[in-house]
């Protein structure tokens, strides 16, 4: 990273991941709970501490966490935790915005604290000491939360998925009753993303768009590290009428998913679109290669470290034998890390 | 630091701040509140990003914060907050032990919460990774705290004081009078720490001894890095029948204070105690000079940092030039810098 770069990881969680076959961030929806305190506590320590899982999809392809930490690894960085709404506790330090847990989005409010959350973040951004600020999300369900938006918002209505296979009709129907519940149609909100937010988003996309609009008002750089979450929070920003510079970097495995049509939503947006491909068909795990059959394919900034590792003109290769390292170390085989990057 | 070190900055509040004359962790008792929120944003990020003060005494000694970030940002480490019962945000990411303000200590139960935070804290220690901890505190009162939980164990009832003239006799009748709305005499909870710190203690003494628990009965080394309010937490530690090796890390300004009688207690309680010297006689400039004439003294973790950069064989005057440059930022002289230690 530069030295004037900062990494935020924004964690938090809705109900909506509790809709069955919604979403694989977790191996079961019930544990789907624990996910976004794990990815963080992954990301800060190299695996839970005292976390009870590890994050991995109903096939037990593990958390897209492991890129960003290992990526961390090699650069030297580590990303801060910002609690937009975690369910269950975490040791990893977080940022406080005064978050809480999102409601179902077939419910008329989805969000019952936007507004506070956005505020809270919209003044972090603003005064976070960075130049250069990489946000990444971490929120089970948060590609349907992120179609609600987007369609209340009236942008193109498409998004991907951790699963293989896209559910998209499935979270449609989800949007739908969610409009329904809210008394809206598609695109009543646009140019009201606080209230596209509290009836349809989830609290993550609150606090990463409140941190966007606080960082571009400060004059910060600003990068959005992840996939159609990160468009529906850059549509946010837009929506609230700010046309500053803005960046998406997200994986190969999300711009190849022609079920989400980044390009298309990227371009509407004014986006600056870095992709990365990790090279995961030039080596063989099971931890790379779910990733290759469709799984997970983005989250936890996982684009986002890659476009940094990229950047720091490190090699993929060097980057896979890490994830390798820490996937491994998930699972038991291997040493942990220092927060500070030190071996224990 | 060694690459298996971390050092927590345990950071909280308790009502006895607000007694008139008891502290001089604030320019007024009622800026106190912001102090340890302040510092962990200070300790975090190198000043403070969205806490209203720069914490001062009522002379305007900064903060010992300011010595614990200069050596972190010479030896390229950064205190992680914990945080045991804050009462103003913060936006420093900070570990939650289920913490909460500590009352004043002359009501019945000072800390409510004291046993779950003792848990929480004693997990923490147990499972963070590191072979070895070091851990400061900042909680405005906390001598008069330290105080009450020394005389309700029956250890010797001596303490020092961030004020040149330590108002002992002021804190003798606090607490005197705190033993009686508890109900007990001095030397009562011998051997019952938990009762000792709910009813004469604050919250950061409740997490300080949890953390020191769990990390000693995982086989880590701890260094508690403080004053006074250290020897407290050592107190409740030894009386919860742990015998372990335990370090205290304290500057040469505690240690020569007399009404402290740092030696006799830390023997007592079978501790390794270093005291490091900063020279602050060997400079001239207002963050150090009041420091000589008796301010302070210690807290933030000022003494535990002074001796990781004594065991880095950092010169005292490489860290007076450090601890210059950040009390001179505090005051908008120069450049902030970066939480991962780069420049702005």
């Amino acid at each position: 990273m530069r030295d004037d770069s900062a990494f935020l990881l924004v964690a938090g969680t809705t109900e909506t991941a509790l809709i069955d076959g919604i979403s694989a961030a977790g191996a079961a929806p019930d544990l789907m709970v624990h996910t976004p305190s794990a990815d963080a506590e992954i990301v800060t320590y190299g695996e839970p501490i005292t976390a009870p899982i590890v994050p991995v999809s109903p096939s037990g392809c593990p958390t897209p966490a492991v890129t960003t930490r290992a990526v961390g690894e090699v650069l030297d960085f580590r990303a801060t935790i910002v609690d937009a709404g975690l369910a269950r506790a975490t040791s990893a330090p977080t940022i406080d915005v005064e978050g809480a847990p999102g409601r179902d989005v077939r419910e008329a409010t989805a969000v019952p604290t936007a507004q506070e959350q956005f505020e809270a973040a919209r003044e972090l951004g603003s005064n976070y000491p960075a130049s250069d600020l990489w946000l990444g999300e971490t929120i089970p369900g948060g590609t349907t939360t992120a179609l609600g938006v987007l369609t209340a918002l009236g942008e193109p209505a498409t998004v991907s998925s951790s699963l293989p296979e896209n559910p998209i009709d499935l979270k449609r129907e989800v949007v739908a009753d969610g409009l329904d519940a809210s008394g809206i149609a598609a695109g009543d909100l646009a140019g009201n993303p606080l209230a596209a937010v509290a009836q349809m988003g989830d609290p993550v996309l609150a606090t990463v768009s409140g941190l966007t609009v606080g960082a571009l008002e400060a004059g910060t750089d600003v990068t959005l590290a992840g996939g159609t979450q990160m468009l529906a929070a850059a549509a946010l920003v837009r929506h609230a009428g700010h046309d500053d510079d803005l960046s998406l970097a997200t994986t190969s495995f999300v711009a190849n998913d022609e079920s989400a049509r980044v390009d298309e939503l990227a371009t509407s947006l004014d986006l600056d679109v870095t992709v990365t491909d990790p090279g995961f068909d030039e080596a063989s795990h099971p931890a790379l290669d779910a990733y290759e059959r469709g799984e997970a394919k983005e989250g936890v900034g996982m684009g986002g470290a890659l476009a940094l590792a990229d950047r720091a003109e490190c090699s993929m290769a060097t980057v896979r034998e890490q994830i390798v390292t820490v996937a491994e170390r998930l699972t038991g085989d291997a040493t942990p890390q220092m927060p500070d990057g030190g071996q224990r």
